[in-house]
């Protein structure tokens, strides 16, 4: 039952970084929708290891193949079984870890808790397993074309996109390797990544997404809040450590007059520090949220790491690792968000007869 | 469905502000267990309005009945029907805003959702539902005697609370009103609610959440991380806008040679920066988390806002609410958290033979 | 978890036999729905004991309480928490059951599973908890007000009703006590169920239930199909021993050649052994059914039995028992099949966008 | 949500007869089980066609491979992803079946439930889904290899096997192609159903399942009775009509005193018409239970059928196709029944702390 997102519109996963293959089931896809599988892919490579000089160089295959709940191109509303085969996994560069435990890793809490793990590649904890999100959120945006979705990099490190995302031009996202849409911070952004990775050390960041074109009525009281699952969604990516909405932990230093948002004649609102969402549900201003990312733990300089029989001993890293997650990242915050939102919508077509 | 959390141990709600009751159906809860209700009723009391001077001054009943799952003072492993009569609702209180969109407030998107709303008081979407909360937090406890929960608040405005959580005294958090446990800070939170509470004004603020003596091996990889699973129910509180654990936010500016967590040689760590939690499970350090409460969006002051009709016009807010939520929400992050790590404790339970 | 039933239609229930009250809460209904209050407490009459000679005389309170859900006689979307007082329910009487099994109760399985019970009445495991769902599934009905549900006794221990349904006038149903619309072969069921209960004996016998006015597509593949859910909702119906759908066990018989059901050419069948579903999804046809209720196990009479010590007794029940149970399970029968049309009308609304 | 069964031992399929594969994932399967896959391709052969001559001689690839949640032989608590291919699918044959629903088939339900359908071989309709849930039966009743579940074959058309299960020699169901633990009977069976084939015609059956030496405490109240869950997931098998389990249809024609089972002094029953389950909960005795399926709607003679545009046509069958399904089913009857009583075995460990 933890390997499954949503009610209506639901994935459940499977999958190890070095297994056969990884995939998913997606539920609850409505019928008849022709399938942009082009789309699919073209997320998929946004994903990608391998696709600029600041992330992982590691080859992973990305092909996504649908197996079933598609006929003749359209959705059949059966479920899409799909799966993604693993490749070049060099599972030969983690036979040191079989009996270490990486610091800040999830190598000695899997093992406490099921007393055997699949150490290849962090097994089911890698990160591969968002490539399975990329694939279903996609999906998803295809129930939801007039919902969109723009997430970008907000920070690395000390570095931070001050500008408010009013002033941004989110066609400027994809121009760089960085994912930020401002190519001054972006090169920024780009030289320290490179700096630290030259360290052998890495550095953490932050995305905000922003969500234009909501429809009002998204979300359920009370414990399916639309940000509570926004927060969940994203606190489930790996190396998230923060989520905050709208006027966030900022809004926590704020006075009520001036944290209000004041109504327009039309229902919208003149400021939206409520982050388009009132009471759990999108009041159709734009919805902009901020998730934190640590710094990956996997570093190539030597650490000091613990073995099965509780040795301390030196750990040398290899396989080849991301210096920085957040410009990976972003198409899945993308993919996550498109999951919950399209959820939402086919569940909000249940509340009145 | 979005009435309900957790898996094993579950938590059903109902109720409105001003109807006739508030209350729930726990299920999932052992058999066996010698029910405290003493405990229940003290922790309600922590919750209840008019407890202090810097909280609202309405009066609540919070008088819990336990309706069923209880036979001879112990749980008998069947549901426990609970619940809260509402009382002193002075509903006409309330009948000026039948017609009202209060600005930051759920009753348009309640009212564009649904075509319908019981305005009375927030109706379904009041902090009173958080009762109902304290109630099933506070069994939960008792299913997890050895596991320590403490929140604190931790800001009020601009006023922090900067010692490391380490050097807190947390037998003081109930010595003052605010529940900070630091008497001098706890003095300028006072002070600061009183005066906006003067200006007819609100405030934000955090409340930080310090578990300890936790068994390794809690949480579910991938979608029901424990950290995803503490965000998700802390989200879900009225008014909350971020959540963060660990490093949190502090974290994306980091190094990954600065934040890893090296390992003793009893599996404990040197630091903890993961926040107890590593690879969505649970490592046996003290777990710590941060929520962020924006201020309270009734004022005691006019604002303009929108009828029905499309009319802007201008509302005096009756009642009386709270100046600044987050004293009176420390119970309700311990009562949430307490009932996330009962249902996984309880999880585990199924994953060895 | 066991203590719900549907997945956008949901009741959720607690209560005890002779606990303070028993009651639910009902998710998913559509807000704007004018509740039929009247309705709903027809039906608790028809469940009621007391209401014939040839039921238990055991008196009930069964008046239904809202609490919520429901605004200025509307539902609101909303949560509906309802709750029935238990009165008059003499615990006395079950005293002397306290270290007692009595046979084929309940009472050995669940003080084995969890080391205690509320052994008052059958506690959690008595046919009380059919009340609620009789509230949940009258207001079901309201929500598909088009959809004819008709459930009816068509035997007691080996008298048949042996019509078929279609030369049954269903308006004669509750013109006797038995609630069978065949006034000859009810004059024979009451005079068996007085037989039996004059020798302090229980007797068995079966329901049928007829839908009609049903849209076409409601039900899921695979394993929610529209027969599979009935058969698991009436299989949880206390005493039931057997479900058949259509043709049932009859068609195990049959070849193809003569169990097929060909068409019309408005899409219509000729014959409708397959009951209204294929695949699982209702054809618009009739859906028909039968279920089977074995004896009351409370006899009259003395029994041997097990007590906590492993001693075989003499026991003698006490209290006032049914010596059948189908008349009063019908309007049980009725209103689970209204609960799984409902939410499947409901979860139809997701199927395409 | 519909493409999922079982709470903790939770298994998720997706696949249609003629797409690439078919295939699932297992959750909740508890880590450090060593996995007999032998045993699993053991059970994918009672259950594949072409294995006798009296089933379909369609050929279909059964061989299962695990993409996930193994390790080193070993289960490791991780999801199991599983596929098998589909091939020899020979999709031509349906290709005059695009335009025509075929009689008692769930062509016409599907198609105007979702507006589109993979009429290839029935699609997601088709029986080839369960060879899924003989993966998953397989895979739990590895959970629980102390409990024994035996299904056979206990009608054909007219033809019963009337001696009680208790005189029956379970070793012999393997020895005869239509899996009846009665040379003579089995005979019988077998020529009927040759019959029948030689007719172009089909016939139905029904399989009792006997279950031994299942733990005291299986089955959770009021919505999860044992017997419920059984009926729930018998009633998913394609072409099922009805179930009952102890004494069944049968025990509605009894009186109390002779239905009740008295206790012997050690708890167990001397009789056991209960069917080994009392108040939803097993009671440690036999649990057994019988499924009667319909003859299979595909004859080898013509039928009148209903085309797209509404015309009557004269539809003649294609393919391979089974004259009776019960042979079959067997296997199919076990790998459920070890799912439900897996996941109630998991579930129960919840119940005391």
């Amino acid at each position: 039952m933890s390997n499954s997102i949503g009610k209506i519109y639901k994935l459940t996963t499977f999958g190890e970084s070095h297994g056969e293959a990884i995939g998913g089931i997606i539920e609850g896809c409505p019928a008849g929708i022709l399938l942009n599988t082009q789309n699919i892919q073209y997320e998929m490579m946004r994903r990608k290891p391998g696709q600029s000089a600041i992330v992982s160089q590691r080859k992973e295959n990305d092909e996504v193949k649908f197996l079933s709940g598609v006929f003749e191109g359209k959705t059949t509303g059966m479920p899409m079984g799909f799966q993604i085969l693993n490749s070049d996994h060099k599972s030969a560069d983690y036979n040191h870890l079989a009996e270490v435990y990486r610091p800040s890793h999830a190598d000695f809490t899997y093992q406490s808790k099921y007393g055997i793990r699949d150490y290849r590649g962090g097994g089911r904890s890698s990160a591969r397993e968002t490539a399975n999100w990329v694939v279903a959120g996609t999906v998803a945006r295809q129930i939801i074309p007039e919902i969109q979705i723009h997430a970008f990099v907000s920070s690395v490190g000390e570095i931070f996109l001050k500008k408010p995302y009013q002033d941004l031009d989110f066609s400027l996202i994809e121009e760089n390797a960085v994912r930020c849409p401002d190519h001054e911070v972006a090169q920024k952004m780009i030289e320290k990544i490179k700096y630290v990775r030259k360290q052998g050390d890495t550095i953490g960041g932050t995305i905000t997404c922003v969500v234009r074109n909501v429809p009002v009525g998204l979300g359920e009281p009370v414990f399916d809040k639309l940000h509570a699952r926004l927060g969940q969604y994203m606190m489930g990516i790996n190396a998230v450590k923060g989520f905050e909405y709208g006027s966030g932990f900022c809004g926590a230093k704020m006075q009520g007059s001036a944290h209000n948002d004041l109504f327009n004649a039309d229902g919208s609102t003149q400021s939206n520090l409520s982050g388009g969402i009132q009471g759990g549900i999108s009041n159709g201003m734009d919805i902009y949220f901020r998730v934190a990312f640590k710094p990956v733990a996997t570093l190539m300089q030597p650490q000091t790491t613990l073995d099965h029989d509780g040795n301390l001993i030196e750990l040398q890293a290899k396989g080849r690792h991301d210096p920085c997650v957040v410009p990976r990242a972003v198409p899945v915050v993308e993919a996550l968000t498109a999951m919950a939102l399209a959820d939402f919508v086919l569940l909000n077509q249940t509340k009145r007869i």
